[in-house]
C-alpha cells in the first residue's frame, strides 16, 4: 500500500474472480478495470466468501539479500579505539570478608577507580540485578564493559554497560543502521579492529503501511499506527542483527553500542515519537536531534543496555542520513564547492564546502521509484533498467534486472528512456510524443498517447509495457523538482551550478543510473562524467564513522549545526525554476552545454 | 506463612474435614493435632477432592486504616520550596512558521534557556512523545516539571519529567515512602507548602510469601519468587499511592518525586535485584546505595518520569531505615550521647552523636513480634498488649487492642507478661517458671510449665491463653540479643551504656511498648523515663525530609558514609555479652540499680 491505504495509490488492486464485494472507492481504477473484477483492496469491503486473484507484478523481490560478501570498508581515517568511547576492562576485585563487608556495587566502583581510574560511574538497575551472581560466578574477576562518554556528555560520567564473570576481553560490537524508508541497512562492526564484518540489508517492515513518509505518517497518526510502525521498524533490524550476529556466531547480547542514521520520519518512527507536525504547516519534526536512549527502551535486539545514538537531522526533510552522508561523503572537509543529492521519493540536496552548508528538500514524487507510472516497478528483479532507441526506425532494445523477461521499468531505466526518446525525437523537448512517426511503438492507447517499449510476447506480464504522455508528464515534474532544488538552492547564495566542482551521488538511486541520460533529460547539472560520483549508502556509512570517531561524531552534531536549510515551499523563486525545468533538458540551453551541442549535431 | 513455606513456623495450619492428603513435614505440630486432622498447608500434597477448613486466628486485620486522619508533621526546619530540586515552570513558545522552522524540542529548550536560565535539559523518549501534542493543545503555552539536580548529580543537568499543556501551576506532587517488612508506609506530600496531605498504610503484600526477610530472601531465590516479591511489594506501594491520590482529588500522574526508606532486603526486592548475598556469610549487599531510576523501570504507579530514590543503607542488616531514622530522629545533630533503637525481628542500634556513629544489627528473632510463641500473634486487635499480675494471688488482669476478648498476646503483651511474672515471683531470674506457687495458673501442660494469661471462658478462641517456659526462653533469647548488642556496640567504642544521655526508639514497636517492663526485663537500659523519646515511623520521615530539602538528602547520605558497622557475628564479645543478659535483668546487676532497688524493696 504505497499510499498508506488511503485509495489514492492504485497498487493493491486486485481482482474479484467470484463472490460480492463493495467498492467504496474507484478512483485509481477506470469502468473498464471494474467491469473486469479490479477493485482497491484497501477501499473494499467483502460482503460474502470470495474469490480474489492478487497479480504478480507487485510481489516483493529480495533481491536485496543476495549480495552478503562483506566489503572492506574504506575509511578517510585510521581506526584508533581509543578514539570511540566503547571499552572493556577486566579487574578482580578482593572477596568480601567479615572485615570488609563493602557491597559489590561499591567494591566494583572502588577497584574500577583504583585500576582504571574511572570515577563516577553509573549503572542503570538491570545491570546493577545482573552485579552480584557475575561477580562471584567468575570467582571476583570480572569484565565490564563501558561507554565513557556520550556525545551529548562529553565529559561523562562512565556508564556501566554490562558486566561479566571472569574475563572476557576477546571482542567488542557494535552497529551501524541506516533506517530508510524501502530499505534498512545493519553493519556489525568489530570494535576491536574497526572493521565491518557483517553487512545486512532488507525491506523496512512499514512498507505494507505506506510507501512513501506522507502515508507513514499518516497511518502512524490513527489508532496505534505509530507504535505498530515502531513495532514493524524493530522487527526488521532486530531480525538483520539477528542475521549479522549469527553470521559471526555471535549472541546480540555482545552488541554494545548502536549509532542509527534515517530520515526524520522514520527516525521518529523508530523512536515513537508523533511525526504527525512533519507534513503540516509549517513542517517541524518533533526532535531533531534525539537523546540518546538504552536499547531496552525500545525493544531493539542488541545488549538491553547498549547506547542507542540516533545521529541528528536538521529538518522535516532533510534528516540523519543527509548529516551523515554530508560527513561520510567528505563533503564536509571539502575546499571544492560541491553537491551532494540523495534522490528518492524526496530529493535532498546540500550546497557547500568545508566552511558552509545549505540544504533543500523537494518532493519529487515516487515517478524515480517507480511509482504513479503505469508500468512502473521498483529496482528489483525484471525491472527494465536501461533503454536505447535507435533514431532510424525507433526501435527499443533494453537491459533487465536479473536478466529475466521484463515486468516494468525501474527510475533509472524510466530516466534512460526519456532521455533515449528525446535524442531520437519520440518526444519533442516539452516532452509530448511526436505522433506523426512511422513505428507502431508509438500510439494511442486508454491512458492517451503512448511508447511501447517491450511487446508482450517478450514481456513476463503477456502485456505490451510502455510509457504513457502521464508517465511523461509524471517524469518531467520529478526532474524539473529535483533541478529547480539545485538551481534555487545555488541562487539563494548567489552562485551558479556552472560553479559546482563535484557532485555527489548519495543513496540507492545512483547505483543503476546513467549519467549521460540523466543530464540529457535535465535532472542532473551538465558537468564533465569525473565530476560525478556516486557514493552508495552515505547515511549507514556516516553511522559507522561516527561510530568508530568521537571526532566523527562531533562532525555530525557540527554540520546539523552549521546546515541553513531553505524551505522551498516558503521561496518564491522555486515554482520559477520549477517551470522553466519543465523542458527536456531545460528552457535555459545554455546551461546544458553538452546537450545543445548533441541536439545541433 | 512467616518462614516462606519451609513448614518451620506452624502458622499455615489447616484442619483436613473431608479427604485425602499426605503430609510432608508434621515437625510443628503434636500428634494430637495430626491425629485432629491439622495439617500444616505449605507442606501438604492434596490427593483428592478435600474439604479444608482455615482456623479463624490468623485471618489478617486490616487495624491500620482506621487512622486516616491527616497529621501535620513537625519538621526541624522552615520548608523552602526553592532547597528542594522539583519545579514547575510556564513558558509561552513563539510559534513554529516557515521562517522559524526550528523543532518543538530545541524551541522549548531554547525558550527555557532564554526565560528561565535552565541549559543543558536531558529529557526521555516518553517525555519527548508527549512534547508535540502538549505544546499544540496549550496553543503554544505549556507548564513543564523539571528536576533541578539530583542528590547523586548535584551540578544537574537538570531533567524534563513532563510537559503539559497550557498553565498549569497550582499544585506540585510527590511522596515519601517506608518500605517496612510488616507494613509498608506512603505519605503524599503537598511540594508547594511541603505539607504530607495524606498518610497511607497497609501490610506489605510480601507477607504471605514469608514474614521475616531470612524468609522472603529464600523465596526469591527460587523460580520467578524475585520478581514476585517485587511485583507485590509495588503492587501494595500502588494501591497506598491510588488511594492518596484519590483522598487528595488528584491524579497518581500528578506526582513527580519518590523518595524511598526501607531495610536493605526491602530495597533490594523493590528494585528486584537479588538480596540473595545478605543472608550468606559474609553478608554483604549487592548494592548500598541503588541509583535513582524513573518509576516506569518498576512500575511504580506515579508519573512513568518520575525519580525515585532510594536512600543508602549501610550493610545488610542496617539499611536506609536505619540512615532515614538518624536523620529524622535528630540523632545526628546532637551534641548528646546517644542510642537510636528499631526493634522488630532483627533489632538495629546505633551509638552516636553528630560527629560520630556507629551501628549493629543482631537478630532478636520474632517473639517480639508475636511469633515463635504459642499465643503469640501481631499488634492487632484481639492482641493482650499489657498485663499485670498481683503478687499475691498471681492472678492476671490485662488490656487488649480493640478491647475485644483476647486471641493472643502481642510483642508488648508479652514483654509486659514477662516482667509482671518477674516482679511477681512467677518465674526467678532465669525465667524458670516456679511450679510451687499456689496457683493454678502455673501448671504443666502439653509443652512443659506454663502460666494461663486468661481462661477458656474469657479468650475468643475458647482456649486457655498461655505463655510457656519455652515462650519464655525464646522472649529471654531475644532480649538478650538486643541488650547485648548495646553492650558490645558501647564497649566497642570505649563507652558505658550508663553514659548514655538519650534513647531514641523508632519503628511501631514503640507504640505500645512499656518503658518500666522493658527495663525490668532487662530489654532497654536502666535510664530515667524521660530519656526515652518514641519516635514513631522515623523511617519514612527521613525519607519525607529528604525529599524536601537538599540538605537533608545530603544528610543521609553522609550518615550513611560516616556510620561505622560493626559485624557481630565477627566480633567475639557477642556471646559472653549474650550470656550475661540471659537473666532478668541481667547478671551483673549493676547495670539495672533501679531494678536492684525495686528487687530489694
Amino acid at each position: 500500500m504505497p499510499c498508506g491505504g488511503q485509495g489514492r495509490c492504485g497498487r493493491c488492486a486486485v481482482v474479484v474472480e467470484e463472490g460480492a464485494v463493495r467498492r467504496r472507492s474507484t478512483q485509481r481504477l477506470s469502468p473498464e478495470d471494474v467491469a473486469a473484477g479490479y477493485a482497491l483492496a484497501c477501499q473494499t469491503t467483502i460482503e460474502g466468501d470470495v474469490v480474489v486473484l492478487i497479480p504478480p507484478q507487485e510481489r516483493i523481490e529480495r533481491r536485496l539479500k543476495e549480495s552478503k560478501r562483506v566489503a572492506r570498508i574504506a575509511l578517510p581515517f585510521a581506526y584508533d579505539r581509543h578514539e570511540q568511547p566503547l571499552r572493556k576492562y577486566s579487574i578482580t576485585l578482593p572477596p568480601p570478608s567479615l572485615q570488609d563487608q563493602t557491597d559489590d556495587w561499591s567494591r566494583l566502583q572502588r577497584e574500577l577507580a583504583r585500576c582504571y581510574n574511572l570515577r563516577g560511574i553509573q549503572a542503570s538497575l538491570p545491570v546493577l540485578r545482573k552485579l552480584g551472581r557475575a561477580l562471584r560466578e567468575g570467582d571476583w574477576t570480572a569484565t565490564v564493559v563501558i561507554e565513557l562518554d556520550a556525545w551529548d556528555r562529553p565529559e561523562g560520567p562512565p556508564r556501566l554497560i554490562d558486566v561479566l564473570p571472569g574475563e572476557r576481553l576477546e571482542s567488542l560490537w557494535a552497529a551501524a543502521v541506516d533506517i530508510g524508508t524501502t530499505t534498512n541497512h545493519v553493519w556489525l562492526v568489530d570494535m576491536m579492529s574497526g572493521e565491518v564484518l557483517s553487512q545486512q540489508a532488507d525491506y523496512n517492515g512499514q512498507i505494507a503501511r505506506g510507501e512513501d513518509v506522507i502515508s507513514r505518517i499518516i497511518y502512524a497518526s490513527k489508532g496505534n499506527g505509530l507504535e505498530e510502525l515502531q513495532r514493524l521498524v524493530v522487527g526488521t533490524l532486530n531480525r538483520l542483527l539477528a542475521q549479522a550476529a549469527q553470521e559471526r556466531g555471535i549472541s546480540t547480547d555482545e552488541i554494545y553500542k548502536v549509532v542509527v542514521a534515517g530520515n526524520s520520519t522514520m527516525i521518529h518512527l523508530f523512536t515513537a515519537i508523533s511525526p504527525e507536525s512533519i507534513r503540516l504547516m509549517p513542517f517541524v519534526t518533533a526532535v531533531n536531534q534525539v537523546p540518546t536512549f538504552p536499547a531496552r527502551e525500545i525493544g531493539l535486539a542488541v545488549n538491553p543496555e547498549a547506547t542507542v545514538d540516533c545521529l541528528p537531522g536538521i529538518a522535516s526533510y532533510v534528516g540523519a542520513d543527509i548529516t551523515a552522508g554530508v560527513v561520510s561523503s567528505g563533503m564536509c572537509s571539502t575546499q571544492d564547492l560541491t553537491l551532494f543529492v540523495d534522490i528518492g521519493t524526496n530529493g535532498e540536496m546540500v550546497l557547500g564546502d568545508c566552511t558552509w552548508l545549505i540544504a533543500c528538500a523537494c518532493s519529487a514524487g515516487p515517478a524515480f521509484e517507480g511509482a504513479g507510472v503505469v508500468h512502473g516497478m521498483r529496482a528489483t528483479a525484471g525491472a527494465i533498467e536501461e533503454v536505447w532507441i535507435n533514431p532510424q526506425d525507433y526501435e527499443a532494445t533494453y537491459r533487465v534486472i536479473g536478466d529475466e523477461k521484463p515486468r516494468g521499468l525501474c527510475g533509472s531505466g524510466l530516466i534512460s528512456l526519456l532521455s533515449e526518446m528525446f535524442t531520437a525525437g519520440v518526444v519533442d523537448k516539452s516532452g509530448n510524443i511526436n505522433l506523426g512517426l512511422r513505428t507502431k511503438r508509438v500510439r494511442r492507447g486508454t491512458h492517451g498517447p503512448e511508447y511501447v517499449v517491450a511487446w508482450a510476447e517478450e514481456s513476463a506480464t503477456g502485456e505490451d509495457i510502455v510509457i504513457t504522455a502521464v508517465d511523461i508528464d509524471n517524469l518531467m515534474r520529478a526532474k524539473a523538482a529535483i533541478y529547480a532544488g539545485f538551481s534555487v538552492l545555488a541562487r539563494s547564495v548567489g552562485l551558479s551550478l556552472s560553479e559546482v566542482g563535484q557532485v555527489l551521488i548519495g543513496g540507492a538511486f545512483g547505483q543503476y543510473l546513467n549519467v549521460r541520460n540523466a543530464i540529457q533529460i535535465g535532472l542532473l547539472p551538465d558537468k564533465p562524467f569525473d565530476c560525478f560520483q556516486f557514493m552508495g549508502n552515505t547515511s549507514v556509512r556516516g553511522a559507522y564513522m561516527a561510530l568508530l570517531s568521537r571526532e566523527m561524531r562531533r562532525r555530525v552534531t557540527e554540520v546539523a549545526q552549521m546546515m541553513t536549510y531553505l524551505e522551498l515551499s516558503a521561496d518564491n523563486t522555486f515554482f520559477d525554476e520549477f517551470n522553466a525545468a519543465l523542458f527536456l533538458p531545460h528552457t535555459d540551453l545554455s546551461q546544458f552545454p553538452s546537450v545543445a551541442a548533441m541536439m545541433k549535431g
